[in-house]
Order: structure tokens, then sequence, then C-alpha cells
């Protein structure tokens, strides 16, 4: 008997692996998988495509999402093999499958040399504390911009 | 005299009307500026798209790393219609660019309906406690990826 959650993790494993020896990216993989059954993948291809967003889960969802027509994961489990960093968090929140399986934690990834540690402790931080600074600047436009929104009888929430 | 900060930042709100004007997406819209020319522009994207990471400043990040042939940010200025919601901000964290400038605030975008302090209060929380359950699995092959990684001496670095 095997468990296929093991599986599942050892193709998002092997994509990681494939995608560090084929220089697409760092050594991260994930996949999307419904009813048993892979829907999508993504290996890390920062480096490759010049796209700091390309994280595997991040490709994997969207390709998940394209398959799917739909924003949203609702019935899917994502494994990845890596906890997550923050980006990738914030978009598996916003797609929301029902949930996530793991391999190294955001520790062993440190050690790896990857931010994601950092970033955590970023986010936590107060805006004013960041080290990248952000500042405010013409908040009562954005606000006229939600007040429209609230108003809007014909729009598609998410 | 213009303070030329304040015509970028309407720009990010134009973007943005103009996106929830043609069900494009939500109401946020993103600039990016390198030595005083925009370089990047993004609105969201989510619900036209089927893409749940296509919030502005993904759009707008990944657009200017295109055009630099880059996937670093530094030199640049985000221009935001709303404080950016956690994935946004890691994609920032990952792009690094020099300072971010927003207009309304995740608390300003909660009452008009969006996830962004819930995912903030997720970030935060541990991972055994999240609204979406995050479970280890196979930890050990994880780290062997990141062993082969740290051993590898040809890779590009992010």
């Amino acid at each position: 008997m095997t468990d296929p959650g093991k599986n599942f993790m050892q193709l998002a494993i092997g994509l990681a692996r494939e995608g560090m020896n084929s220089a697409t990216g760092g050594p991260f993989g994930c996949v999307i998988v419904k009813d048993t059954v892979v829907i999508a993948s993504g290996k890390n291809a920062v480096t490759s495509t010049n796209d700091p967003t390309a994280h595997a889960e991040v490709v994997a969802i969207r390709q998940a999402c394209r398959a799917l027509g739909t924003y949203q994961l609702n019935g899917c489990e994502l494994y990845t093999s890596c906890e997550p960093c923050p980006m990738c968090l914030g978009a598996i929140y916003w797609a929301r499958p029902d949930k996530v399986y793991y391999a190294a934690t955001r520790h062993d990834a440190a050690d790896a040399g990857f931010d994601d540690h950092f970033i955590y402790e970023q986010l936590s931080a107060t805006v004013e504390n960041r080290a990248i600074p952000m500042l405010p600047l013409q908040r009562e436009s954005g606000i006229i911009l939600f007040e429209e929104w609230k108003l809007k009888s014909d729009k598609t929430s998410y």
C-alpha cells in the first residue's frame, strides 16, 4: 500500500530538483491535486524568466486556475517542497485550496540562503519599521475609489 | 509646481478606476517608476483572467522586470492605490524596489470587503493555527534538496 500524498510530495520534490538542475530557478516545486488527480504543477522560474513572482506555488496556482477556469481552488490540495514564503502564502489564501502539505520548513529555507524568514519578520513589522520604506500618500483618493466600489451594483467580488 | 509623486499616485488610482469600471477586476492600480519615468503599470485582473495572483502590484512588478530584463527592481519606486496585501508585499520584498507609496490602507480595504487584514493575521499565526490546514510531510526529502542546492557550484542566487 502506498500513500498517495507521499507520491504527490515526491512529484513536487522531483520538479524542484529538475528545475534546479536545469537552471530554471531555485530548488522549489509544487503540485496541485483535485480528486486525487494532479491538475497543475510548477517549479521555481525566477532567474530564468526574470520574474520574481515565479515561485513554484504561484506558477502552479496560476496553472490550476487556468485549467479549472476559476480563481478559486476549493476542493484542491497543494503539495510544495518547502513551506510557502509570505508571497506564496498570500497567493494560497486568495486561491483558497482546502489544504497545504509542505516538506522543508522556512528555517530550512533560510539555512539554504532564501529570505523567507526575513520577509515573515518584515510582514509582522509595522509599516513604519520596514526595511523597504513604505509611505502613505493621498489616502483620501484611495478611499474615494473604495466608496465607488462599494456603490457599484454589477461587481464580481473575490 | 507639481509634486511628481502625486501625479504617479493619481496615475495608479486612475488605473484602478479604469479596471473597476471595465470589469477587469477589483479597484486596485499600480505604477512603477525609475528615474522619474513610468516603466510599468498594472491593474487588478483577478476576475477577468481567473488568476488570483493578478493583483495590480504583481502585474506591474512582472511587467517592470520584463522591461528591465532583471528580477530585481532596485532604483525603482512603486506607487499603489492601496497598501499591498501580504502576497504583494512578499512580491515587493523579492523584487526589492527602493520605496513604496500607497494611498488607502489595509483597513480601508477590509472596510470595502477585501481580505487583506485577515491574511495579515493568518501570516502571523503559527502554522498549526491557520484557517487553511498546513501539514508537514517528508521534511527529510526537502532538506536533501537544499543540501544539493548548497553544494551546487553554478547556481544563480536571488
